[in-house]
């Protein structure tokens, strides 16, 4: 497995070109994050994370819910499953239903019946990936690309505006409004607007973007401030591409203001290594007291190998995503995962992994689910959408376990075969 | 609400043209039907039907799992719902993932992880939804009018030939076959092939056909008998058309067969009245101490009239197919259920049905679903789904309850407003 760059604690903000922050510090009573054990031979670390509506451990995994809901599971399948978090999109959900709506409904907990922690991000990833075109429909939760094309937006100092997915009508978001969206969403974390920078574009726009994307961080905090509660805690974000220097730059702003945790964001390059270079790079200028979350990223090496560099929780689609596709992930399965459309299963008694000791792991043939992925029956995504959720949920509390066990190499050849 | 016709019992086979039974008696030892209750007023009655998974109270409603799964529901959520049977198709299955694999992976009960007992039919349904082309989209799973119109099928003495809706490839269902199926598929009550004439076919083809539908239920018969282990027991069906000669010929051509419960199919008409007069013409003429089915059927007021007519079980898609479309069933509504995508709903935060006691009925708030249907989520069916077998199941032991008090106008007059 690759390794860490270890580097000196460089979280000396003078070194830096940005300014100190001039708004008020910023408490979050209700919130904690605890580090409970350390590893010794790298960042990784086990943790708890305290919010409002619960205490979950790190490292975890962040399960996607876009537009309010776990794609085709009830809450309590999901909580059944092992999740201990979920995420909403802001994007999708300042469009449908609307945020006020939301907000008169109770909040984001009640509106989904969810009573663990939620996030929603900051819409920032949309701006992004609609207005470069890059594949992310499953987090925009469309595939038209004609539909696209019409959404391309206008980034400036002042933010971010764009037609929605809905009607074409134009749309805008600044730091202040999706501060405000995301209040009365209600989650228990929310993040601050970024500009999410591609792989292709420029050293210089990158730069340029990032200084944006940390006055806009600035203001968020400004705005969250106004009317923080002790309800929400927020998170600042580390742009800077694929450029060392911005990174570290990056990171060591994050560390410079009242934020309560720190997201990794933006284009992580092009392959596995430079992935890890990049996060890399960002880890020793963050503020290590704070949790750190990786955004959108979730195979089980990536996982493996940022709960090395030090990354607490992670969140992306994957998993109940490619659940409708018919693919079960699998520890110590080539890819990571079986595909049940295959006719090799067609015939198969045996269950996807009765261990887990949900319904949807134990109970049901492979030759059942192969057969409702044939027939396109939506309840053979339901059903591996569950066991989906079952696998990363057990994989974080092996990983857990192996941090403080000292074990984490060996669990790591168990779960991956190379 | 409609009075049944009173008529003298008519079970003399003597006065129609069929021939006695020339094949042995058949013993179902593992099943049984016990009438608790007769209301004195009505042919309403309450009973145990008694199967090798289990004993249901009947008034019941058979819920319909066409591909082998209730759609968008795991059988735990089935169950919880309050559904005590399930019904799933034999030519859906045949098909995919055919016969033999169900065979060898256990049987239906295995196979789809469901342990009450389940009904499937003979795929004499569609045989005449292809024929005729009539509207029965939903019971065939699929919406392709073109793909439809090359399965065309052709009918004759021997059994009906068709096409494959998943390749086109030509398959073959007799009697006989229809038997060997559904033993091999393995569910509790199995259904004799009939054809399925439709309302605008003429007196004399109706009449040819019943008479046809006859010769393969003693065909059926014979083939049940030959491999009968104890595990299934078998349905003669009703046609007839809209004929009250030959509708009272073919019930009492059921009773005078050694079937062990009787299915009322074909057309019951265009419009309510005639429904309920096509029912009244069979039931004087059945066997009476059998269960009856009523195959496809499924309003509160069809339940309601059709209970008093002496209908013991009812099946239909409708609970979980308007489900899709964002139809909430509910006691006393117009049209006996809420359109949940009206933007009334928008911000109404009452959950369903509190009472009913399931999550789906008293979790989540109407603005929800309605978010959920409007966002083209599929968690909205499935909720709704859940709600809507609650709803019937509920129905149904209300039902029960009020025959046995000499209720059920009352209860009729809050189900239903006029």
């Amino acid at each position: 497995m690759a390794q860490a760059p270890r580097e000196t604690e460089a979280s000396d903000a003078g070194s830096f070109r940005f300014k100190p922050y001039d708004g008020n510090d910023i408490q979050y009573p209700g919130f904690g994050f605890d580090i409970q054990f350390q590893d010794s031979k790298s960042r990784a670390r086990v943790g708890k994370l305290k919010t409002p509506h619960g205490t979950i451990e790190t490292p975890n995994f962040i399960f996607c819910g876009t537009k309010a809901n776990i794609k085709s599971l009830q809450p309590q399948q999901v909580k059944e499953a092992g999740a201990d978090i979920v995420l909403a999109n802001t994007y999708h959900l300042m469009i449908q239903p609307g945020a006020d709506i939301v907000e008169k409904m109770g909040g984001l907990h009640e509106f989904m019946q969810w009573d663990g922690p939620i996030l929603t991000d900051s819409g920032g990833f949309q701006i992004y990936s609609m207005g470069d075109g890059t594949d992310a429909d499953e987090i925009k939760g469309r595939n038209n690309k004609t539909e696209r094309a019409r959404s391309l937006n206008k980034i400036t100092e002042k933010g971010a505006s764009f037609r929605s997915y809905k009607d074409g009508s134009k749309l805008f978001l600044s730091p202040e409004s999706a501060m405000e969206i995301q209040r009365k969403l209600g989650p228990d974390f929310v993040v601050q607007l970024d500009e999410c920078t591609a792989m292709h574009v420029s050293r210089e726009y990158t730069e340029k973007s990032m200084h944006m994307s940390h006055r806009w961080g600035d203001r968020s905090l400004k705005a969250f401030e106004k009317t923080h509660d002790g309800k929400q805690a927020v998170y600042g974000v580390v742009q800077g591409g694929v450029y060392q220097d911005l990174r570290e730059e990056s990171a060591a702003y994050t560390a410079s203001r009242p934020f309560f945790g720190t997201a990794l964001g933006g284009t992580f390059g092009g392959n596995f290594d430079q992935f890890f270079e990049i996060v890399s790079w960002c880890m020793p200028n963050l503020a290590q007291e704070r949790p750190v979350h990786l955004l959108g990223i979730g195979t089980f090496k990536d996982v493996f190998e940022c709960v090395r560099l030090g990354i607490d929780t992670f969140d992306c689609v994957s998993p109940t995503r490619i659940a409708r596709h018919g693919w079960a992930l699998m520890k110590g399965a080539p890819g990571e995962r079986l595909n049940l459309r295959n006719a090799k299963y067609k015939e198969d008694k045996e269950p996807l992994w009765p261990e887990l000791g949900i319904p949807a792991s134990a109970n049901y043939s492979k030759a059942y689910l192969h057969h409702l992925i044939r027939a396109g029956e939506h309840l053979g995504g339901q059903i591996i959408a569950q066991h989906n959720i079952a696998v990363f949920a057990h994989l974080m509390k092996e990983i857990r376990k192996a941090i403080q066990n000292d074990t984490l190499d060996a669990l790591q050849k168990e779960w991956l075969v190379e």
